[in-house]
């Protein structure tokens, strides 16, 4: 079967039976948007991938015991922003377990069917009362229509909320997925990535969720960068509800990942454009390299090359930057066969420079829509990932960011 | 024997035998002093480390050549700035090989006695006519007092120039070590680093020279790191020619590494003081690793962490940064054991937070020679390294280096 998705306006209330909720319970200082709620109708199997990192918080502790205590089921998603509950000890998880219960007690469902994230400052206590006055009154701001103020509610130094929606057609029914996702800084997935929400009406088995929300991550959240870092917070959950009436089997499995696959990377562009101080999207694409991993790895390299983006940023075709990177990148190189495309000028090939190209290449630059490719003259395989620039902006929000 | 150093104001000119210049040669746009010559009055014994980066520069195929037909014998270094003469073909090859033989015919040695080093912009040609025109001036204005003008004539965008010598007993007769570095960018040492040229007045033989070179270099110029890029032209060469009569061998061998490591210490700490945009030096120190390899690897991931670069920019105790790093470093780390202390502040213990110090570490985080240190909780080994802040103006400098 062709798998066909028409991208929607929407997120993750698009998809039918589920509501959401994006209110203020005083966890910013600035007062903002800080509690999101997102409910769905019937339990929905859940599926989740959650950060590498050893550190790991509260949350992610507390969600994935109940993702294995409900067997893959799932009623309520509740996350805070303005603090992450990470490296916050016995008491952290305590507040990430009040926070489950008593969502669970408003949902009217076991505890076990709630999921919890959180993301902010590390090591900062979350205020659980504030947690408590704000969950009623999310509960009752609740609706079909609110997705979009969830998805402000996620946010803590994005410049603007991410949000994404598909349908597709499975046995001539429609189906959809919705999502939204936060993220800006401390982004390099590494098995998980940063948070992210993820619905469709569809019935799907718990297997077949949990295979697709992998193919789907592994080639968009997994193939993002933005400084490198990879946080104690970082999740993607997925909620599969079936108020479609429409089930996907091994025959609809391809057509449902490339909906999922382009619902995850409108999300995950999301995250670079907006990327803390970003001004410029790249594409990194990494070619003649001897395998996929070789590939992935000097793509990942170079998109979190300082030089590299501090060129970008600066729109110059400092093509001997890629090189320079793809000779440390730890993989299989041959210089002499090399090239480096910006855009679509050839600016280094066969171990010759072209700088005639550059003025093109200059021009080039001045978009904010970039690729880059640098072919490492060593094999067949090949990987994109995507990055942003980096500018003095990402320097003045990291340095302040506490203060 | 007991190694004692002492430390003396001076360069690569302060041990006996040689001679050194650095003038102008029209290299850089600026006008500013861009051709080095370093000489030995007498043939010296000669050991290098090079770049790991497999995409290598011309000058660093050259002097590798050399070194091997010489027998590690030199007479002469030759290095410009301005110009890296990296990835420019068989031509730059050429360029490197006739700035050998130029100097080569006006010091009077073979010309596999010459070594080149170049450093600068990647993929420009260098301007053979400017250097033929520029090494008679230098070879004219060469003495013994110049080694201050030959270490301001290999910089970049280093902020000001890095030398350093000392002196060792060696017998009951005095033996000099000087040295002179550039690099301020592109800076993360693999086996070896940007440019460094160090001289003795001691009798070495070629194995001791080449394993105290190593043992030096592993603990100095391998333990830094600006940005974590490694370039294609880094190199450290070590001549020594035995103009004080005294001679290494094995029984004085730990002196002499003391004295050798204390002189690259001083110019590696030199590097990352002047990093680009740099306004810190910071000390990292990974304790409580389950192997030394492990702690070398968490303690280069936390000095190249943009977020914790960023927070110690802006001076704030952002221990959960630090502790993030450490869980995605890929070594063994246990959260519940794990300690994280700024300056000799704690603010992260066996699982819970000191937020209570966290104005103390704030305090201490306005100097500019700063600790921090993670203890990983998973074992006894332990690595230091070095790195500088990352600020708005190292985002300057590389997004205008070219324009």
């Amino acid at each position: 079967m062709a798998a066909t998705s028409t991208i929607l306006q929407g997120g993750v209330t698009t998809p039918r039976g589920f509501r959401a909720a994006g209110i203020s319970a005083g966890i910013k200082a600035s007062g903002g948007l800080d509690l999101a709620l997102l409910v769905s109708d019937a339990p929905a199997r859940a599926a989740a991938v959650f950060t590498t990192n050893l550190a790991v918080a509260a949350p992610v502790i507390v969600s994935r015991e109940h993702l294995a205590r409900s067997g893959g089921t799932a009623r309520a998603i509740i996350v805070n922003s303005g603090c992450a509950n990470a490296c916050t000890g016995d008491e952290g998880l305590q507040v990430a377990r009040d926070m489950a219960a008593e969502t669970a007690r408003l949902v009217g469902c076991p505890v076990e069917q709630v999921l919890v994230a959180s993301t902010g400052v590390i090591g900062v206590a979350l205020p659980i009362a504030k947690i408590r006055i704000g969950l009623p009154i999310a509960f009752s701001a609740m609706g079909a229509g609110q997705g979009a103020q969830a998805a402000k509610a996620i946010m803590t130094t994005d410049p603007f909320p991410k949000e994404s929606a598909a349908q597709i057609a499975i046995g001539g029914h429609d189906v959809a997925i919705g999502g939204m996702a936060k993220g800006s800084g401390m982004i390099e997935p590494m098995l998980a990535t940063m948070l992210a929400f993820v619905t469709t009406d569809a019935a799907v088995p718990s297997p077949l969720l949990s295979r697709a929300l992998r193919a789907a991550v592994d080639d968009t959240f997994n193939a993002i960068t933005v400084d490198g870092e990879c946080s104690t917070n970082d999740c993607v959950m997925l909620l599969a509800n079936g108020a479609s009436g429409v089930a996907v089997d091994e025959t609809s499995y391809d057509a449902f990942v490339a909906g999922l696959t382009a619902v995850c990377r409108e999300l995950a562009l999301g995250i670079v454009r907006g990327g803390e101080g970003a001004t410029k999207l790249v594409t990194v694409h990494v070619t003649g390299a001897a395998s996929s991993d070789e590939a992935r790895k000097c793509a990942k390299a170079i998109a979190n090359s300082p030089l590299v983006k501090t060129a970008i940023h600066g729109g110059d075709p400092n093509w001997g930057r890629l090189i320079a990177v793809a000779g440390r990148a730890g993989v299989a190189f041959e210089l002499a066969r090399a090239a480096v495309v910006i855009g679509t000028t050839v600016l280094f090939e066969d171990g010759r420079p072209h700088d005639e190209n550059a003025p093109q290449a200059a021009e080039y630059l001045k978009g904010t829509d970039l690729s880059v490719s640098v072919d490492l003259g060593a094999g067949r395989a090949s990987s994109t990932v995507w990055t942003c620039d980096l500018s003095a902006e990402y320097v003045r929000i990291n340095a302040d960011y506490r203060t």
